[in-house]
């Protein structure tokens, strides 16, 4: 699929349909074919990384929850626009969670009582549903998108300005490993509730401006509400103070491609692409040719490089095409002709500049470091 | 929670709930705490070696599915008792997938067009809903559960042949790895149709098999209703020729629990464990001791060994039960008489035995191979 698809409003929605990042299944659902998949794990795993650098564990909660809890805050009638509710076989109602405050929050209620237990932050990484009005923008605006949702939970309002601080600094860490030019602007807590909230936003050109994160000092209206109380040092009981973290997981991918993309395709940073290096043989007919670039596939990976293969019989314009609108950041070139003389062409996806390398040294280039 | 809990009828059950990694949200709806949530991640990432070793590549599908895509094949009528049904706001009957034949089988359907383009194996590790009548046995039976599913798509019956076998085998090596005394039987295809089934069962002492896996060789079923057809060398037009194979994720936890257990709580298999190794500092206002039990942790961290330090200020009985109850395979025991002598106990929690050794060769009695 290489045509422009004809329902997309803006570039990354375009590119990743045309690359074969994603499929629609239907309005606001989306499958994410094998590149997808790759470049979304290798998000989800930085995000992973700097969650447990700040000392956050990760769990995972239910998205089949029962409406009575979401009575408990009054978020039921809140969010009752968004909310998909559906009756079971025993005629209770229940809904997919939008997002988790009311589980996580009865979760630590019914589990820590004591300020030893205390400070405390959790994570998931986690399929959000909502009945969107107008699903639009592919996986930016979909009714099915994964989220990261990390919650703290603290003694005191100073515990939560210091965990509050320690989840900023991830997320900053987050957006510039995912090479994204974002900023940080003071925002409403809206639906939430609480008191300080920050927005990470990625500036895009078509002046579509991307929320990729929020986070919220929640302070007590969910442990007020659902009882997460802990008994202090001297046994007077107090609420836990909470803050908030949310990051759409998907949208990183969308935001990534609105702000590197060229007329060719996608420019994807080294640390989310789905393959750093694609190594291109130009012809696969030549049996020559074909066995050198498999020997230099089976060698890179064994070198712990990034690579993908395209051993497809195709044509080099359709290689060469693919790649760029694919856009592995490095293509490794075999061609007939230079490989005869002992070299390889390595081609930045990004400045489209090559040079001819020997074939023995390549993989050293390659290297990290 | 150290008691038993009332409600749960099985011991994997019970022992999630006593030792911290599980609990009930409403029926059949669990959160997965985090030593769960480290178990469950382990049980994925040995099933996507193994499905990647076999060539299969990775995909994420939608949840919400259009019942449309349902009624093609007609098991929305054969699967309407399970499955979970609801209106969006624009009127639009949509349900939650309680597995993926149709949705892929579509997927491919409007991707795949040559014989070129073929063998290939798609799978995904999703989370699927089912409104059962009544849920049970804690994670074995719930509303909400994670599989790997994977599809295989053919041009013949003789290429099946080979994928059903490269997944059977990759099955065999997953539970192996997962610690599990497995076996195979033939199974009937039930509401999958197709032919040849497998089942993948590990016999429980409480009389109550668990289904763990199950492989199906469904031939034309669904490429026939779906439209998933390619053109081969002569350019005729032939229907892809599937199959399909089902891990149920977590039921594996719940598996290795049966199978492994004594009277003081679970003994995981090192592969699965959500810990290999828990450092039990029995003192930690020794200074000294505690000093030395975090500068333990921090090497064997170091090292690549997977270690949790039990740092509560907890008595040695409370630590020695819940290590026992958790079940992590290998426990280092720091007490003050021993680290006066320079040595520390290391206890197999199976075997229950323990041996004093040497504080400077305990990372290197632990490395692996």
């Amino acid at each position: 699929m290489r045509e422009d698809p004809q329902d997309a409003e803006i570039i990354s929605h375009k590119l990743m349909l045309r690359g074969g990042f994603i499929r629609k299944l239907t309005a606001g659902t989306y499958s994410y074919l094998p590149l997808g998949f790759k470049a979304l794990s290798k998000v989800r795993d930085i995000i992973t990384e700097e969650m447990v650098r700040e000392g956050a564990q990760e769990v995972l909660l239910p998205a089949l929850q029962p409406i009575e809890l979401w009575k408990k805050t009054g978020r039921d009638e809140e969010l009752a626009d968004v909310m998909i509710k559906f009756k079971d076989r025993h005629g209770k109602i229940m809904c997919l969670g939008p997002t988790h405050e009311e589980v996580i929050t009865s979760l630590v209620a019914g589990n820590i009582s004591s300020y030893r237990s205390l400070p405390v932050t959790l994570f998931q990484i986690q399929t959000k549903f909502r009945d969107e009005i107008r699903p639009r923008f592919g996986i930016i605006r979909s009714c099915e998108f994964i989220m990261k949702d990390a919650y703290s939970f603290d003694a005191d309002e100073k515990g939560l300005e210091k965990n509050y601080k320690k989840m900023y600094e991830a997320y900053c860490r987050i957006f510039k490993r995912c090479g994204l030019p974002y900023k940080v602007v003071g925002a409403d807590p809206g639906f939430m509730g609480g008191g300080q909230s920050h927005e990470f936003i990625v500036p895009a050109k078509g002046g579509e401006d991307i929320e990729l994160g929020h986070t919220f000092k929640l302070g007590v209206k969910y442990s007020k509400t659902l009882g997460a109380t802990y008994l202090d040092k001297s046994g007077t009981s107090r609420e836990i103070v909470m803050g908030c973290y949310g990051i759409g997981v998907n949208r990183i991918l969308a935001a990534a491609i609105e702000v590197s993309h060229d007329k060719d395709g996608i420019i994807w940073p080294r640390s989310i692409a789905p393959y750093e290096i694609a190594i291109l043989p130009l012809n696969v007919g030549n049996e020559r040719l074909k066995k050198f670039s498999e020997e230099l596939y089976g060698k890179m990976s064994g070198a712990g490089l990034d690579v993908i293969l395209d051993d497809r019989p195709e044509r080099a314009g359709v290689k060469f095409k693919d790649a760029d609108l694919i856009g592995f950041p490095i293509q490794v070139i075999i061609g007939e002709k230079n490989l005869e003389k002992g070299k390889v062409e390595l081609k930045t996806r990004k400045t489209k500049k090559s040079e001819l390398v020997d074939k023995s040294e390549i993989i050293i280039r390659l290297l990290p470091g």
